[in-house]
């Protein structure tokens, strides 16, 4: 496997696009993005647990249902949730680029992300497709911006990989910055791939993925009401198509691992406002469900995520947070450290804190990567969770968001 | 009953103090308080669920076992926790105070407050329990002041009331300021009466209240390791013994309440750089157990918290925390009201939003209280729940708590 160029273009046949098409007042600011397949390829999703859905996921259900998709269309500046009329508008976005690109409307994916509950107009959708589809190319970078909403970043990345002795490629694009704490689903996040693999297949490699990438990280615990991922899998690498377990589809879910193991960091750290991104690395869990509920308890904690914003060793904290996961551990064997490439420093041991140097605790908690490690000795399940501080900017982000 | 002035030393023979004795480096700030009742009182606790305990409410609860105790002692700056001589320290505290004051040690409740992990030296309470109880008289204010941690309002109420022809009194005070997710206790309220009233019977009434007092407050949704609530009865007023339920017990859990829902959203607006207190106000849920957890859910988002600090009527925030707190809703029947004196507007109906001026609304949630009042239509249980904005002081606050 290795690292290469191009986002959701890397995979042989797709194209991508991003335009500005008037939903947002920024002209600056892209707001609708496209990705194509050339044929139609095995889809596969997963979706917000949110009982709050946004209309386009309902759209989008239906039209996957099938598990074939070509296309995936998706504005930002608008989440098109709890509208009355939600499901028209993200029907007529379906129906308006199935004509534009000759295919059928039930052949495509629609996402929206942005303010929920302001109703969504179409005519800039309508007017912006014609330029979005002329605009179609080795465009991944486009698409990751248009489908930014206060993401600082774009978040982007494509590896090789080799299914029986083919070169398969596979790419994703993704957006998340605040109302982030998936669960079963994420924020969005669109991958394409030209391995060859059956649509069952494809959701069974993603649903099993998606719990330790996506959902291991948290924002802000808010999760969201649009949250989706999709894989769009078009078989033009021209292996054998995978149908079945086996090292071919191990090659296939590492290589999607890669994905979104990078998509998620990167969301993490560019949480709204985020200057660091925190890992929590915990191990000796009873077993995995504790260790992931624990690990985000400690993600999630809103004194912890303070704390690293402020360099401050409060590893209290971290046990209090342990403590209000609703698992049984016993306290008296967790230990505590932190680490970044400044650095690793023991805090606390058996439960209580230790003799630590307060100046090398700053300069390790000073770095813009920090990991927490916390070992609880009562078994040998583990989980790691992605977040970031909290910061004044977070806050002001989002104290007037819609204006 | 009637609102009167006193704290925890209106209720006849209950004397209290408060002194700085050098747990903290800012010699202003008072960090070791006193209660005590001249006679032994029935007393009841609730305590924090936190795995991870405070020593203090381990030798608490010891001492409290039988049902009686005569004074609370509570030192801040310090908690008292994750140290492995956390349960010696609490000990000498309450040997200390039993030998000042001639009672038993285990006649005392001790509490303490502060920073997580950090030893606590016994010398300066050593030496300051002398001036302490020196200081004992009608200083509900000043015992008040020394519990506070980053607290910036004293919290103290008091109120006279009647039971069986007798007048009672009855007074609380609080702390409590972030680290704030009462979970079946809450931060640290102590309480005193002059009512006569059976161990067994306070226990009871202050287990029933502190579900719809204390539980329903969230500053930051983080459940501190020393919450506690400890009511002292020492049956002074003179009223026929409270040994059962009837008018007599009604009339002593309407002034219970009085009190601590008064404390409850002291404590809410008195939360870590807070600069509003949000009380959300759920009505129309199928139970009371989904009621609780849909408001806490809208009171704990922070980006609902961060919307309120900005006094930006983004109801879809609300929306989308009632959509992920886990509790079965159909998501078309919600409708949601913002109000505060400044006036009432309806912005979300039958779950979708409804045309409003941005004016008004923005004049509404710029009051110092605000209400947000959701109706399901799903049945008739309702909740109330208590919290604050999310601000960049609660940031500040807390990116360097220990220094």
């Amino acid at each position: 496997m290795k690292q290469i160029e191009g986002g959701v273009c890397a995979a042989k046949g797709f194209q991508a696009a991003g335009v500005y098409c008037g939903i947002r007042k920024n002209k600056s600011k892209k707001d609708l993005a496209l990705i194509v397949s050339e044929v139609k390829a095995a889809c596969a999703c997963v979706y917000t647990q949110n009982l709050v859905q946004g209309a386009p996921i309902a759209v989008t259900k239906a039209n996957v249902a099938d598990g074939y998709a070509s296309a995936i269309v998706c504005n930002s500046g608008n989440a098109n949730t709890c509208n009355a009329n939600g499901v028209e508008i993200a029907t007529q976005m379906c129906d308006l680029l199935g004509a534009a690109l000759h295919i059928p409307a039930s052949d495509v994916v629609v996402a929206s992300t942005g303010v929920i509950g302001k109703p969504l107009d179409i005519s800039p959708i309508a007017s912006g497709i014609a330029p979005l589809v002329a605009a179609l190319g080795n465009n991944s970078n486009a698409a990751a911006e248009a489908i930014m909403t206060t993401d600082v970043k774009k978040k982007e990345i494509a590896f090789s990989f080799t299914v029986g002795g083919k070169a398969c490629h596979i790419g994703g694009i993704c957006k998340g910055s605040g109302m982030i704490q998936p669960n079963m689903a994420t924020m969005l996040g669109f991958i394409t791939t030209d391995a060859s693999i059956s649509p069952a297949m494809l959701q069974k490699a993603l649903s099993a993925d998606v719990p330790n990438s996506f959902n291991m990280v948290s924002i802000d615990g808010d999760t969201s009401t649009n949250d989706m991922v999709t894989i769009l899998a078009n078989g033009l690498a021209g292996n054998a198509m995978i149908t079945a377990e086996g090292v071919d589809f191990d090659a296939f879910c590492a290589a999607l691992s890669a994905v979104t193991q990078y998509l998620s960091r990167s969301i993490a750290g560019d949480g709204e406002g985020a200057t660091k991104l925190i890992v929590c690395q915990l191990a000796g869990a009873k077993d995995h469900a504790g260790a992931v509920k624990l690990a985000k308890s400690v993600i999630n904690s809103p004194l912890v995520k303070c704390a690293m914003f402020g360099a401050d060793a409060n590893w209290g904290r971290v046990l209090c947070a342990l403590g209000y996961a609703g698992v049984p551990t016993d306290v008296a064997r967790i230990s505590v450290t932190f680490s970044s490439k400044a650095g690793s420093i023991l805090v606390c041991k058996n439960g209580a804190g230790v003799d630590f140097s307060e100046e090398l605790a700053k300069k390790v908690l000073s770095e813009s990567e920090i990991n927490i490690e916390i070992q609880l000795g009562d078994g040998s399940a583990s989980a790691t969770a992605f977040g970031c501080d909290l910061t004044y900017d977070y806050v002001k982000i989002n104290g007037d968001y819609r204006t």
